[in-house]
């Protein structure tokens, strides 16, 4: 039986930009009407798409930057990133229609997936939101996992630092700081987060940086011990902060550098002997490193999530026309946790 | 029978210092007349100084700074650092006259030793010359060993950069990668170490950075495939243009920040980002961490020389009159190899 052609909005990236976007750098369209089959012979799925994910890592791929660890969008092109879908039709034996998945997709209302290695099936039998795949248990989440455990090297009773703390990777690392014995104080931008931090995620402290004219002696108030583990997601000028606040032996783990509008915008350092005095260990990471233990992030975080021992807080915006605002927001953190637009109803 | 009183030259800290030192910040002062003896009961040694060591570190210990691994010197006072010494008297049964010992000793013709704790006796049947204890088997020797293998993560086959190369612990870690079986280029202030670096300590490549207009230029030029290690002795700029020629899963071992007077001193750096996209570890290190390797590192260290596999360049300053402008030169470069004062004969 022939199928008919159906519209299939899609979000494209007009050019590519320097600094930080904004919302005229994405634009609605309304793209070629689309067949929703799978081409036999493909081995591809077709799928329509419910939740895209906006994550900060997606500003690196609008600028026209080739050299990094992801290729850029391509201007004119419908842009991609990590979203929940459900096979609408399928060339595949191993997808199929009515299974739910996850992985990257376009921003649009159908794709058709031709890398189905790249996607993961989704059990729907766990009581878990279909959005938390690409959120606590998506790429944020194992970004929390991994370089909380990985790359922090935390000890029961360390003193920790998270900023952009309500954030989608913030907020999960806050709450493993604390089921792991951590003393954890968080930061953020509004006081709604700073709120949200204390009361819902279960942090010791958390203040609003805007707040503070001085933010190594913010960090010093809270930190009266000095800090053992600062998970950065923000860079600059609060990373200089934190070095200045750092106990022997410290560690930095980077995962972020929201502050930071370009890839060489000039940061200014007045810390970074401790560096040397204090033996701190600055490292960058990609979650993509530790991919052999996404397994055991799944079962561990999911068990956490059943448990009632981890929340999860998600900004849902919905329809596709909201996702420019949605993932320029990001930037002057609009979110209040983790940002996901939602295009389509289960 | 009553020893007589000798002169004891010294050299004194006039006051703290702001910024770069200078040769007036030094005095020679003549000292009390002294007794050459290690009075009864006190369990110590007077000792003959032979040669003290012109360290970086000890800038830190000119400056009005007390929150540091180390304690500042104290204005008007002698002030101290490594050397090799001589035993002329002893109340300490495990020191005999006429041992050399080498520890902590003041900058002055004589010291009484009351920490002999802190002494290590020194075998003079090894064929390394007496000196080589402050240098190529003292600190810096060992700082150049813990960093290179404890920091680094060395592997055969790495692309290696060291700046200050041809510098006291430079120089060690420059030949100690070559015989890891890395390819070792460094970098240093004048055309004359440029070719030490080449023709007498093995490096594979070496330049003058001050002739370079753009450094991250220079070190793609060097390392068109990208620097695995980098040993940093100088910080700022320099660090700034290897984080964007490091590799990915490049490690930075940061030893030194000779290039900045204060230890907060704004730098500026461009290349941050990198830290991320190529998971770069920044590690700060001090050779005290890693005291349990002393011993393997005195018989590596000591076997290499003996079988001709490295050498070691001094640069060997005589007169405790010529020591405040041998401390002071380091911070322009004017020591080439390892700055020592020759204090007296042997």
């Amino acid at each position: 039986m022939e199928k008919d052609l159906v519209e299939n909005k899609q979000i494209v990236l007009k050019s590519y930009i320097n600094g930080s976007p904004v919302e005229t750098d994405l634009e609605l369209k309304h793209g070629n009407r689309i067949k929703l089959e799978a081409p036999k012979g493909s081995n591809g799925v077709l799928v329509k798409n419910l939740y895209l994910s906006c994550d900060p890592y997606m500003r690196g791929r609008m600028q026209d930057f080739h050299a990094s660890y992801i290729r850029p969008f391509r201007p004119a092109s419908v842009i991609e990133g990590f979203g929940v879908s459900k096979v609408v039709d399928s060339d595949n034996p191993n997808f199929k229609i009515g299974e739910f998945v996850t992985g990257i997709t376009n921003w649009e209302e159908y794709s058709l997936v031709l890398k189905t290695d790249q996607l993961r099936k989704i059990q729907q039998d766990d009581g878990i939101p279909l959005s938390y795949h690409v959120g606590l248990l998506g790429m944020p989440g194992f970004t929390a996992y991994a370089g909380f455990y990985e790359v922090c090297a935390p000890k029961k009773g360390d003193y920790v630092y998270i900023s952009a703390a309500s954030g989608a990777v913030g907020q999960l690392v806050g709450q493993l700081a604390k089921l792991h014995g951590c003393y954890v104080v968080g930061s953020a931008g509004t006081s709604h987060k700073v709120q949200l931090l204390k009361n819902k995620l279960g942090f010791d402290e958390a203040f609003n940086y805007k707040e503070e004219l001085d933010l190594e002696a913010a960090l010093a108030r809270y930190f009266p011990q000095g800090i053992d583990i600062y998970f950065d997601n923000v860079g600059g000028s609060m990373l200089d902060a934190a070095l200045a606040n750092m106990r022997v032996h410290g560690r930095v783990a980077v995962c972020g550098m929201v502050s930071q509008n370009n890839r060489t915008d000039k940061q200014s350092f007045r810390n970074m002997f401790g560096v040397i005095s204090k033996r701190i260990t600055i490292k960058g990471f990609l979650q993509s490193d530790f991919i052999e233990k996404y397994p055991r992030f799944l079962e561990d975080v999911t068990g956490y999530y059943k448990q009632g021992k981890i929340v999860y807080v998600e900004n849902m915006n919905d329809g596709l026309e909201s996702a420019p605002a949605a993932l320029v927001g990001l930037f002057s953190g609009k979110n209040v946790g983790k940002q996901v637009i939602r295009v389509a109803s289960e």
